[in-house]
């Protein structure tokens, strides 16, 4: 420390001087032509007359402090941490502020300890929020469930940065003592309040919690940033609101907001990219570089009361990347902590073990016994809630009028399987698979045969996890080995395994994205109608209903 | 707490509900009309529709959250923090964040007790930054040594937001253990760093202290908040840093900026004001009064990591003002806690015991051994910094050319006078003298005659602390009986006492505030020329110098 700050008056030489280039500064929203020295991965002076062991003539470039994803599931990438980060890095982001919900709903705290683990091995800084609906309600019966008191073991934590966004919303303003045990754990409390507004939201801002980033339109942006909600701007494969919201973000209130990618895909993030590409389409959306940056850099650090981070100052990380010369935002280099950014290759994973303890099924298990008018799901163009519908159902499937069966397997405690009726896959052919399946990832399929969807069940079990097709005799796989959710691949190879799946789910008629839709058919947290092991689910009434309808109901 | 959330719900009553008004929000810098629900002195609610026990129509007036004071030294208004509260709560302040660095000087740990229990007892909001440097330098000797480990008794507390002003700046910067101790019990560290730039601000940053009030040009603001301090812009009795600090105050730079009075007189607060008239200023300087809310509301709240103030939103204190109608920010009526402020008249404080263990001096005690060169204290105007100016003394007064005598006596050891010249004061005739003086607070006088300093530093003790003149045969006196820095009386007779003493010395010919000019003469901390008990010191070299130069020098 001490020869930090003997560096820091120059005294000493730095261990690297970064100079000629144009930072941009947070805290003035401007840019700055100057210099800046760093030792041991920190920053130690900004100015001239530094001088160090070594100096990077950086040409007159821009330079940006590392960028910051407020939120975010990486297991949603299909990647495992280490992968994630060999992904997003170059693009310039050396902070996520990660929730693995996911993971714990199917390994509870090994699950979370696998994150932390993989996280702290990558040069990505991987903070973490911890999980506080798991399972997501009382009814679902997943891999783990995680008390107030299981969290508490991780309070304290270096990487442990507060409680993961509360989608127990009911649980919260009814004063359910275990949701506020957990409340009550940690000062930074993440949100989750999709649609919620006037009362109830002054309830749900009450109980302490301080951001929220499922807004969709301005006018709910606009009523959580009023109450004292950090509004994240989230930008994910299906949820995209970044148009909404872009106006939201002005000089007055970009301390207030943040970005995120919350569920982003592999092949999103190979493609468009993360938080790079947020920052362009808030450019787009005509929010100046300057104020985006704000929010991506000082503003988010800020929010997670993280001092160590979100610019380039004296004793904050030498995170910061090197933007080419294009007009557009576009990252050149990293660097991390003073290092310019290197791909280290592929690592193993040490993932958690796999939970499979299911007897594969057949298609007598997916039997419906009746007929007559039936609930059918009602999936929602580019969004995670679904209609209630009702349909008069002889046969299944009925591909005149887009009526397929799903079924959602027990994957924990062999319980059998579960079968709805889904409107809206547009499949003519063929089956799809996966253990992918919010929030207690069970094994969720969709399909025009119960042979098929039975194939491709039992492949996703052989492959301890996995994304399958089924299309006549022909199967594609990805495996998703680790904890039934994650890769263990490399990325590029991930991101070329989705692709052949988007090529055989287009072959079969599919909609786009199939396996995003699959993946929500059974939350049952959110509107109207889900499927689960048990069966047929009505979110709204919160209940287990029947598939087909008694009479005039 | 679950009835204040079922409140937030609407679903029974608030305690007391505010309608037909306009309400500042510092999320977005706007105004709103609408109305906001309070229930056992908190916001439960923004917004229409709720229902109260009690309703009350402010009649479309303008309210903004409760004002805050982000670093003050109570003891410098010369008031107890019970009258402090009662002239500065009419004024819209709800929240201080007090420094007790005076008291504590004088008392020490029993000095930080006194302020913290006496503000408990206030409907101000009276925080507590803990003295860092007691004493200010390892060279003076006051009443009370603080160290690290006292300190650490008060972490925890839920007044104590954080480290006070870190003045001892070669300290940090030297890597002292002691300085470091101190630095590394907060999360919070403030600062003091008057003139610092360049590699020494940079190190000053990278030791982990986040803000300072010392800015008096716009360019040492700037490279303050550039590298990351949070600016508070002083407006006390003397230090005016307003005006050439108010460009600062941008959108984007709103929540990096707070205001402060640090030292500032009862009869200014009385005058003048407090935080509303640091708003006036900056309105008349050009800024919006829109962004100079969000610096004295959720900006400095946020500063301190304080998320229960700073709004008025769900959760948080209801403290607020009703402004009047004119067109200037004036505050009309004070709310605490959701409850309309009220007087509740002079309370007696309980004091620490006073400490004046000293011998009366006599005029032989203030004999000055020499001729020739001297070094002679230069007072700056409207600034605590002095100059270092060289005079030929013959005659001691000389008042041709406004040198007078100036005697420091130690007030705790009986550790006998200091001695040394200021030109400055102006005066033509008398005496003043003071226990209140920067840090030690000994009794500092300056006169025209060694009978006359020596029969006001007689009242002095003979008052266990006072502010005093004599001029000729007329004894006018402020006691200050309360460590000898704090007035025990009402604040309106504080005020009168204050008056008297000023017809005084305008009668001298004294320059305006001789006393604060005076109550910073021995503070060691500020360039460049002080006095001690021990004699002449010279800040910039830190050491005790002659007060005759040798030839040449």
């Amino acid at each position: 420390m001490n020869e930090c700050l003997d560096a820091a008056r120059g005294s000493v030489p730095a261990d690297r001087l970064f100079t000629h280039l144009s930072l941009y500064n947070p805290f003035t929203c401007t840019w700055e032509e100057t210099s800046f020295a760093v030792k041991d991965g920190t920053v130690v002076g900004v100015g001239e007359g530094y001088e160090a062991l070594e100096t990077v003539d950086l040409e007159g470039a821009r330079v940006v402090p590392g960028l910051i994803d407020a939120h975010v599931h990486i297991e949603s990438s299909l990647l495992t941490p280490g992968e994630y980060a060999r992904a997003v890095l170059p693009r310039g982001t050396t902070t996520v502020v990660a929730d693995p919900h996911e993971i714990a709903n199917v390994s509870g705290k090994e699950g979370i300890e696998f994150v932390l683990s993989e996280g702290s091995r990558s040069a990505l800084s991987v903070l973490v929020t911890l999980p506080s609906c798991v399972p997501a309600t009382p009814l679902d019966e997943g891999g783990a469930v995680l008390t107030a008191d299981d969290l508490a073991e991780f309070v304290g934590r270096d990487e442990v940065v507060g409680l993961g966004e509360v989608m127990n919303v009911p649980g919260v303003l009814n004063g359910d003592p275990e949701v506020w045990k957990k409340l009550g754990l940690f000062r930074v409390r993440e949100g989750h309040a999709p649609m919620l507004s006037g009362k109830d939201l002054n309830a749900y801002v009450f109980a302490g919690i301080q951001s929220d980033h499922e807004s969709t339109t301005l006018e709910e942006g606009e009523e959580k940033l009023r109450l004292g909600m950090y509004v994240m701007m989230r930008e994910g494969s299906t949820e995209r609101n970044i148009r909404a919201l872009a106006p939201l973000l002005t000089p007055c209130t970009s301390s207030r907001c943040c970005l995120a990618t919350d569920d982003r895909h592999a092949d999103m993030l190979l493609s468009e990219g993360h938080i790079d590409d947020c920052i362009r389409k808030l450019v787009r959306c005509g929010v100046s570089l300057e104020l985006a940056l704000r929010a991506v850099t000082l503003s988010s650090a800020r929010r997670f009361g993280l001092d160590d981070r979100g610019a380039i100052a004296p004793g904050r990380r030498a995170d910061f990347c090197v933007l080419r010369g294009s007009p557009e935002f576009e990252v050149e280099t990293t660097y991390v902590q003073g290092v310019h950014y290197e791909d280290p290759g592929y690592q193993t994973p040490a993932c958690p073990p796999p939970v499979f303890r299911c007897r594969p099924p057949v298609p007598e298990d997916l039997a419906i016994g009746g007929k007559g008018i039936a609930r059918v799901i009602g999936l929602t163009e580019g969004q995670i809630v679904t209609d209630d519908l009702r349909c008069r159902v002889e046969d299944v499937p009925d591909l005149e009028h887009d009526i397929l069966k799903v079924a959602v397997c027990d994957r924990y405690r062999n319980g059998g399987c579960g079968v709805g009726l889904v409107h809206g896959f547009g499949m003519k052919e063929g089956a799809i698979a996966a253990s992918v399946s919010h929030d207690t990832h069970n094994i969720v399929a969709v399909g025009v045969s119960d042979e098929e969807i039975c194939r491709a069940i039992r492949s996703v079990i052989a492959h301890q996890g996995a994304m399958v097709t089924v299309r006549g005799e022909r199967v594609t796989v990805l495996p998703l080995p680790c904890g039934g959710l994650m890769a263990t691949e490399p990325y590029p190879e991930v991101c070329r395994r989705l692709e052949a799946l988007t090529e055989e789910t287009r072959a079969m008629g599919a909609v786009e994205h199939p396996f995003m839709y699959l993946s929500f058919l059974a939350l049952t947290v959110i509107p109207h109608l889900r499927v689960t092991d048990r069966g047929v689910f009505d979110a709204a009434a919160f209940a287990d209903v029947p598939l087909f309808c008694e009479e005039g109901k």
